[in-house]
C-alpha cells in the first residue's frame, strides 16, 4: 500500500541575465520543485500517464524565467507554483524551493561597475512556496548567516548530574550559521527591501543581546524581526552552536586569559525555536 | 510567543572496542540527540534551571557506551532515550539518531584479522528511536546505497507539453543512491540480521525489477522488503535519479550504441514514498 | 629505501580574541604544519628520537599566539616557522600554511559593534611560510574569490578539429572562483594593508578586461597586480571556468537572447599561470 | 612575464557500458586533463590560435572511449595522452588523471546479476600518465582506503619539550584513509590483477604490522608493496593520522579500560613519504 509518495526535481540551477540600457542584473537561483498528487499508478503499475517527467519540471524553470524576468526568488516560486498546478490535473500539492547566490557589483574607482560582480556570502537568500487548489503559502529565509559575539555571552545555572563536566561560564564566545524562515502575511510585500530589513534585524539583535544561552538569543532575535517587520507573522530559527573552546594554557606555564580558542565543527549544540505574534 | 522549540547535540562521534580473548569487535557511530519539552523559559526568560546541557548529552553517549558494549545502534539508541526520559523531568519527547559507519574484517591470508579493519561503504546503517512519557517508537535504515542497473530500465508514456524535450526511453541506465527506513513491528528484533537481510532484498529486487520508472522500481522493492521480513510494517524509500546522459556521438561521426555515458550530479529527480501493509 | 618524506599537522584551528578597552579583535585561523628533516630512523626502525609529536605542533600553535598576538597570518607564520627550526635540530625544512577566516564587525545604527561580527566570504585570506636553515620564503593570497562578468568575455580563433562541437562566441558569461598566491620582495610588508590593494586590484582588473579567454584574463590581473605592488615579485594564479551555458530557448519557442543560462560545476576548464616581473 | 603555465579539463565524467552477449561491463571514470607548451600567445595576447578548447578534450574523452572500450584506467590514460600529443603540435607535456569508481556485481541467489551493480567504496582506484614528446611515465593508485588497527600500535620515546603533553601509549588505534601511488617499470603490465594484488597488499602489511608509528607502519606497507610486486619501482603514500581520542570515563566515575574513544576530524596527523628500491 503506497501510504505517500512525492517526485520533483532538485539542483535546477538559473542564472539570469537582465541587459539593461547602463547596466546588466543578475540573478542566481538554485531552484528545487517537488509534486504530490494522484501519482499512485506510476509506482504500482508502472503507468506514466499523468506523470511530468522532472526533466520538464527543469525546462519550465528556464522558460518561466525567459518569459519574465525573475525580479525576487518568493516572485518567481509564485509564478512557478501557479504554473505547475494549471497544468496538471493531477497535482495536488507543490513545494518549489529557491535558494539566491547574492552577488554584489564590483566597485572600479568608488562607481559600482555595471557588468561585473563578486560573489557575497557565506549567508544565502532562500523563499519556499507551497501551493494546493485551496491555497498558497510564502515564507522566506536567509541561511548560513555566520555570526559570532565575543562579549555579553553567559551559561550558567543549569541541570548537573552526575555525568556533567562543563563548568558554568559567564563570558564565552557564543558563535553560530543561522538559518532563518519566516511567513509574511500576505504576498503583497516588498520581498527585496524586506529581505534586507531582516537581515539587519537578526545581527543587529544578536549583537545587542545579552546571552543566557543560545535558545534565549534565538528567542530575543525571533522577538525583534517579529517586533520590526511588521508584515512577519511567524520565524522559524535554527541555530547550531559552533563551540569555541578555551585552550588551557596553563599546561604550557601559561596564563589563561580568555582569549585562545579552538573553533571546532563536531559535536555541536542544535537549537531551534518557531516564534510567532 | 514560542510555538515550538527543540535542542540538542549532533555529530557525536563514538568508537567502542570490544577486546574479547581472541579478537576485537568494533562500532562506530555518530549520534544526534533532541529533546523537546518544557523548556520555554530559558528561550524567553534565559533561564536554565532544568535545562540539560548538550555537552552532559555528548557524556552520555559515551557513559552508557562504557557502561554495557553496544553491540547495535538500535539497541543503544533504546537504551540512550530511555535514560534522557528517566533524568530529565521536563523531557516530553526525545528523538536519537545513529549512523554506523561499517568496517570489515581485513582478510589476511584467507582468515580473518582478528583486530584489524577496513571501511565498507559508501552505505552506512542507521537507527532513529523517538521516545515520549507514552510510547517509544523505532526505526532503522540504510543510507546511500549505490547502485545502478543497465538493462530493464524504461520511461516512456509520460505526459508531454511544449516545454517537453525529453525523448522515450526503453533502455536506460537507472542509479541511484537509495536511503531508506523501515519500521519494526516491535522491539523485540534481531537488529543486525534482520538489516542485513533487508539490504540484501532492496539489493535484490532493484536488480531483478523490470522498471517503467524510478517511482515503479521504488515501489516493487519497498514491496519486496514487506514481503520477505514480516516483522517491517512501513517503509519509507529516498531515490535520488542520478542520471546518466547518453553522449550524442554522431556529432564525431561516431554511431550511437547507447554505450557511452555521462554521469551527471544536478540537476537531479528526487522521488519518495513509503510503502505499509 | 626512503626517498623523500614529511610529516606534520593539518587544521588546527585558532580563533585568538584580543581584549582591547573598547574593542575585541578577532583573528581566526587555520593551520597546517609540515616537517621535513633527518627523520629516517622513524620510518625504517620505528625510533621517535627526534621526532617532534604533531600533538606539539598543535599545542605550539595555541602557545605562540597566546605570548604574543596574532596580528597577521604572515607574521604568525614567520614566527612559528623559527620557533621550529630553532627547537628542532633534525629539522631541515618546515612549511607553514595558515587560511584566514574573515570576519566584520556587525554595524548597529550605523556604528561597529566592538564585540560582535559576521563572516564575510566565501574568499579567505591566506599565507605560507617555507624555512630552512639557510633561508625564508613568504608567500600571501586569497582563495575562493568568486567572480563574474557579463559582458567583455568571448572566446573564439580556436583550434577545430573534427572533435571540436564548441561555437565561437564573443558575448558569453565569465566566472571563476579565483586562487591566488604571490611572492613578496621582502618580509618588511604591511601585510593587511598589502592584501586588501591586491584584492581590490584582482576585482578591478577582472572587471575592466576585454577578455580573449580566461587565460588572456589572468594574465591581465597577473599584471595589474604586479604593476600597483612594487613589493610583490611573482603572482600565481588559479581560475576554474565555472561554465555558464546558455539555455536553448529556441525548443520551446522562445527567443535566445543570451540572457538565461546554466550554472554547472562539472566538467570545468581549470586554467593556471605564474606571472613574474 | 610568464614564467608557467597550464589549463585544461578536470570533472570529465564518463560512464562505459560493454554490451555482451552474457552480460554487460561497466567502467565509471572520471578525468582530469592538463596541457603545458606554447601557449603564451594566449596569455600575453588573446591569441586563440593553437589552443585546444578544453571542451574538445571533454569531447575527445567520450570519442576516444566509444572508439575502443576503455577496459582499464591506466590504457586509457596512455591512449589520450599519445593522442593529445600527436594531435596538438604545441603540446610539449600533458598529463590524465584518472580515477574509477569501483562497481561490483549484485548477487542474486548467489549468482552475479549481468546487468545490475552496487558501488564499492569509500576507496577509488587512480592512474596518471604524464606524457612529453620525449617520455611516457605512468603510475597508478588507491585512494581513500580506510583502515584501522586496535592493537600492535603504539607512539612512545618521542621527543618531549615544554609544549609537549601527548603521553607515551603502546596501546592505541591507528586508523587513517590511506592513498597511495605507484610507477610501474613498464607499461606492460597486467594492470587490473596488479591492482588489486597491491590494495591486499596495502591492506596485509597494515594488519601484520607491529607499529611504533604512522611513519614506522608506512615504510612497512612501502616495503611490502616493492616485495611483492616485482613490477613496481617505486610507491608514494600518504597517511591521514585519524585520531581516535580515549575518552576519560574517570570523571563519570567509571574504569578507563581503552574501550571508548572519540573519533575526530580536525586536527590530523598527516605523514607522507616516497619508498623505492
Amino acid at each position: 500500500m503506497l501510504v505517500e509518495s512525492a517526485y520533483g526535481k532538485s539542483r535546477v540551477r538559473l542564472v539570469q541575465l537582465t541587459r539593461r540600457d547602463d547596466r546588466h542584473d543578475l540573478c542566481d537561483l538554485t531552484v528545487a520543485i517537488r509534486f504530490q498528487g494522484q501519482y499512485e499508478e506510476c509506482y504500482t503499475a508502472g503507468d506514466n500517464a499523468g506523470v511530468l517527467p522532472t526533466d520538464t519540471m527543469k525546462n519550465t524553470v528556464y522558460a518561466l524565467a525567459a518569459a519574465g524576468a525573475v525580479t525576487q526568488p518568493e516572485t518567481f516560486g509564485l509564478a512557478l507554483a501557479k504554473h505547475f498546478l494549471a497544468r496538471n490535473p493531477r497535482l495536488d500539492h507543490v513545494r518549489i524551493d529557491l535558494t539566491e547566490r547574492r552577488w554584489a557589483r564590483i566597485p572600479v574607482g568608488g562607481q559600482d561597475d555595471p557588468h561585473a560582480f563578486v560573489g557575497q556570502g557565506p549567508d544565502a537568500r532562500t523563499a519556499q512556496v507551497t501551493g494546493s487548489r485551496e491555497e498558497t503559502r510564502l515564507s522566506a529565509g536567509i541561511t548560513d548567516l555566520l555570526v559570532l559575539k565575543s562579549s555579553r555571552s553567559a551559561f550558567t545555572g543549569f541541570v548537573r548530574d552526575e555525568l556533567t563536566t562543563l563548568p558554568d561560564t559567564d563570558d564565552r564566545i557564543l558563535a553560530t550559521s543561522l538559518t532563518a524562515t519566516w511567513r509574511y502575511r500576505t504576498t503583497d510585500v516588498e520581498f527585496g527591501p524586506a529581505w534586507r530589513l531582516i537581515r539587519q534585524t537578526l545581527l543587529e539583535s544578536f549583537a545587542g543581546h545579552d546571552s543566557a544561552s543560545v535558545q534565549h538569543t534565538m528567542y530575543a532575535i525571533g522577538e525583534a524581526v517579529l517586533e520590526r517587520v511588521a508584515d512577519v507573522v511567524e520565524i522559524h530559527l535554527v541555530m547550531p552552536n559552533k563551540h569555541h573552546l578555551p585552550v588551557d594554557l596553563s599546561r604550557f606555564g601559561l596564563e589563561n586569559r580568555n582569549e585562545i580558542f579552538v573553533a571546532t565543527d563536531e559535536p555541536f549544540g542544535l537549537i531551534e525555536a518557531t516564534i510567532a505574534r
